[in-house]
């Protein structure tokens, strides 16, 4: 009886739920960056972060702390470290990855020149550091998220250089692949909601059961990226297919099919795969080749087991909002466009 | 009698007093930087850091530490973190300034690419502060260091940002250049000898007083450095003071001649100050006019005040052979050739 006036009450509207954390998000970490001097640093900063994002990690860290009834106000400083951290990297990637938009936003270093670009990466790095140290937290506490937050970081760079060296290789394992992908994405989204989790006070089982989740999740959701990166643009073989072929990105997609290539296939992909030079019409050939090879479906169908292991995590948490909402949010990571 | 034991005691030989403790500080930080995967992350990480370098910063901070009776074995951790902070610093300033050797090496990124440059600088900034989780000090005593740490590298990026800003301007006043100077180099010196004796417990007195030494030794030592960049440079006038003089830097003897330029010089200093295309003839012009203005004597007359006022600072501290080597460390910053 209880449990359907819960489950009807729960039945919200996911969207709202999430805006509304947003928006107690977006209110908080305004603080970390404010207007300053030299004020093109300052704008740089507040240009990427203020601009529309997801927030899905403070999301993912809000809800944790929740979902073991903690006090949502108290995540908040930690929620804004994990969005700055995640702005810092996408400000360095994009000069890094030569991007001129982001979030239908020039790119930083577009905008602000090159030198500002990277001071500004800098910047929120240590503005991330500065955050957490409004955590109303014990000194023990504070020093353990402060230390997987260092940690985070580190992955996160040795992951981004792995996939930039991946480039430059003819052949890369699974195993290779999702240690990068754990590395440079999936280890923010286990923090957010391991942080999550132990700021609102959960216990041993409840801290391990939402850092599962949370790795599960950010595996799938960059896999599903990978995923929509290519079937989104599958109409009109876009730019984006076209330069990852030419730059010989390893996707999981790449991945499966260099894998398991005939003889005469792996001839096509010596020649095309990261060949700066290829064609239109030798992208349609790799492109035909991922499809017929069935990596597309294989990178789409492992994110979803993926998905279902981040929502299989939260069986061990006791029914509640917060809980439905993050089963919500792993569904919504697989049904996402662009 | 007891003081003409120690004053003698104390005519050690300096150099082999920094060598000494230079060494105890290398073998300690080696290993925030051992080798690693994705190996070019880590050998970039190790290309500078582990080349030459004169360890001005820890050692400032070692003996802080000293000169209040602390160990200094306490004190590694910090110091490998400053000293890891400045190598990121320099890591990124290479790429701004399109910088292609240091320390008689390649860059980071003419060795490595730009992309993972941009990396390894936000590697070592992260390591920086894996390094201070190891010191043996309270919790509290740990947030605090570590939140100066932080408030540094963001007024770094500060200082960083206004010294590329300054480039463009054609007017800078004084004020604003000691703002930049201090930000830029200055609190760093001021962390390590301040972190350095509030490990090594001093007093509030003592802490006061050594935090006053670092900064004006930071103040005392870019000022030093841009007065010997042109005054070593003057026999050949050679690519240095070129190109600071056609990208328009604003070192203090640049400031001085324009505050002070009559309107006639005011008009070479317009057509030739920032002035990418200046012929080598301009060049002589402007340097003659800072000779004839006084600026370059003006610039080394700064350095030596400051340098005054950091040793006066340190009169508050009981004698000790620690401090006898800050005093000539302080001499030797500003008798340093490049």
């Amino acid at each position: 009886m209880l449990k359907n006036y819960l489950m009807r009450k729960w039945s919200m509207d996911f969207n709202a739920e999430i805006e509304k954390r947003c928006m107690a998000f977006n209110k908080h970490w305004k603080k970390y960056l404010p207007e300053g001097i030299p004020a093109e640093l300052y704008d740089a900063a507040r240009h990427i972060a203020l601009g529309s994002g997801k927030r899905l990690r403070p999301c993912i860290a809000m809800l944790a702390c929740e979902s073991v009834s903690g006090d949502v106000e108290n995540v908040l400083p930690f929620a804004s470290a994990l969005e700055i951290i995640h702005n810092f990297t996408l400000v360095h990637d994009d000069i890094m990855d030569k991007s001129d938009m982001r979030r239908n936003l020039p790119t930083v270093h577009v905008k602000f020149g090159e030198p500002t670009a990277i001071l500004t990466g800098d910047f929120l790095f240590a503005k991330s550091f500065e955050a957490i140290h409004d955590l109303s937290v014990d000194l023990s506490m504070f020093k353990e998220l402060d230390y997987s937050l260092v940690k985070c970081v580190l992955d996160i760079c040795e992951g981004q250089q792995l996939d930039i060296q991946f480039e430059k290789r003819k052949m890369i394992s699974e195993e290779e692949y999702f240690n990068m992908v754990q590395k440079k994405t999936a280890v923010l989204f286990e923090l957010s909601a391991r942080g999550g989790a132990i700021i609102g006070g959960g216990n041993q089982r409840e801290i391990n059961a939402l850092t599962e989740y949370g790795l599960q999740l950010g595996l799938s959701f960059q896999i599903w990226d990978d995923y929509l990166d290519i079937s989104s643009d599958e109409k009109t073989l876009g730019k984006d297919i076209g330069n990852d072929i030419r730059n010989g990105k390893k996707t999981l997609i790449a991945v499966h099919t260099l894998q398991n290539a005939t003889a005469e296939n792996r001839k096509l992909l010596d020649e095309v795969f990261g060949n700066k030079k290829a064609s239109d019409d030798d992208i349609t050939r790799i492109f035909t080749l991922f499809k017929e090879m069935g990596s597309i479906d294989y990178a789409r169908n492992t994110a979803l087991n993926y998905n279902k292991k981040a929502k299989d995590a939260l069986e061990l948490l006791e029914d509640s909002e917060a809980k439905n909402i993050l089963e919500r949010l792993a569904d919504y990571s697989i049904q996402r466009e662009k």
